[in-house]
């Protein structure tokens, strides 16, 4: 089976999740253009929802599957659930997120909602995080000075590049690439990484998800966070 | 004596603590003024050095004062010594920033320089901090949601605005000013505030400081941070 299959497989029984007359933070990835396509049907059968877009590329793919949208305001500033994809999937349900490079808006999303669903593919799951370099957003004032400093932690930091300039978050910030190896404590390694000047957050998501769904070749398998 | 006569002995004082040849971190804010009118005298004597400015005000007074600059670079990423005012002094050499909305930038100076020197006028100085509200950088996105967050620490904070917009920092960043009352553990509270998604930095500096020049009627005093 396809990776692509997983991925909808995943997207499907995630929006099982989401409950009538609810706000959606709707995080970005691959595996959300699935989710919002399985929304956009379960709008169309008269269910009522308003998702709360963590980036242009997942508003506009709202905006294609005819998912009502909604912003935070100082009226709305939770969610009752937030979908999202991940990098990497860990035991102790830890993930990080970032390749794409919406890491915060993802975990502003993320923090605002009751609770939080990732649907991923089957190799999303690892045994510990670290294969791919963690990703940090970071103030692009002074980020030589922040590269230096998370150096120092024990990684080999990169400056994230697109088309031979610095790569621009929608946040205007920049993003480092951190390659940790493998990442024994994700809890720990966060603390370390937030508590530096300059950082502004990390791909980490320590113990934030509640529900991790993924697509395998026998079908979509649920693991619940009981905390 | 009036208060910019103080600030004016104070940054006299500060001054004589930079090292020739050596790179000066150059926070914002009123006092800096005084600052770079006197190192710019330092420079005409024949002293060699490069500042590294915080703000678009600092960056100009420095060109007023013939003050040569330098910039954060791969091969910059330290400061010899760092010197800036404070909004508040307090006993631990704990102090407030950011009325000004340059709090991110300073910090990030101040965090990069060997040494920090603060100077002052009386009025800084304070048996504790919370006088004025505390100024904590955000992210745009979902501010609301993060001034929930804040609010549950246990003050009351403001978005603040500037012609009826919410105003922008140089880092394209939102700033709460939050109303804690005294702050009685400003360590405790910053790493309360900083672990919080969205947060970009907090105002308060604790420990940061190495040496406080203080202007008063009799003279410019000095305090040193023997750690």
């Amino acid at each position: 089976m396809s990776r692509e299959q997983q991925k909808q497989d995943a997207a499907a029984k995630a929006v099982e999740y989401i409950p009538d007359n609810s706000i959606v933070g709707l995080g970005s990835g691959s595996t959300m253009y699935w989710v919002m396509q399985q929304l956009g049907e379960l709008v169309q059968q008269g269910m009522h929802v308003q998702g709360i877009p963590s980036s242009p590329t997942t508003e506009q793919w709202a905006k294609e599957f005819h998912v009502p949208l909604v912003y935070f305001s100082t009226e709305i500033t939770k969610a009752d659930v937030a979908i999202d994809g991940a990098d990497e999937v860990a035991p102790g349900f830890h993930m990080t997120k970032g390749g794409g490079g919406s890491l915060l808006r993802e975990k502003i999303i993320a923090d605002a909602a009751d609770k939080v669903i990732i649907a991923v593919d089957e190799s999303k799951i690892v045994q510990q995080l670290g294969s791919f370099p963690l990703p940090v957003e970071v103030t692009p004032f002074g980020w030589q000075k922040t590269v230096r400093d998370i150096q120092s932690l024990g990684c080999d930091p990169v400056l994230r590049r697109s088309h031979g300039a610095p790569f621009e978050t929608d946040n205007a910030n920049y993003v480092i690439d951190c390659d940790f190896q493998l990442i024994e404590r994700p809890d720990e390694l966060h603390n370390q990484l937030i508590q530096l000047v300059g950082v502004v957050e990390t791909g980490l998501f320590a113990d934030q998800v509640d529900i991790v769904i993924a697509g395998t070749d026998s079908g979509a398998e649920m693991f619940e966070n009981k905390r």
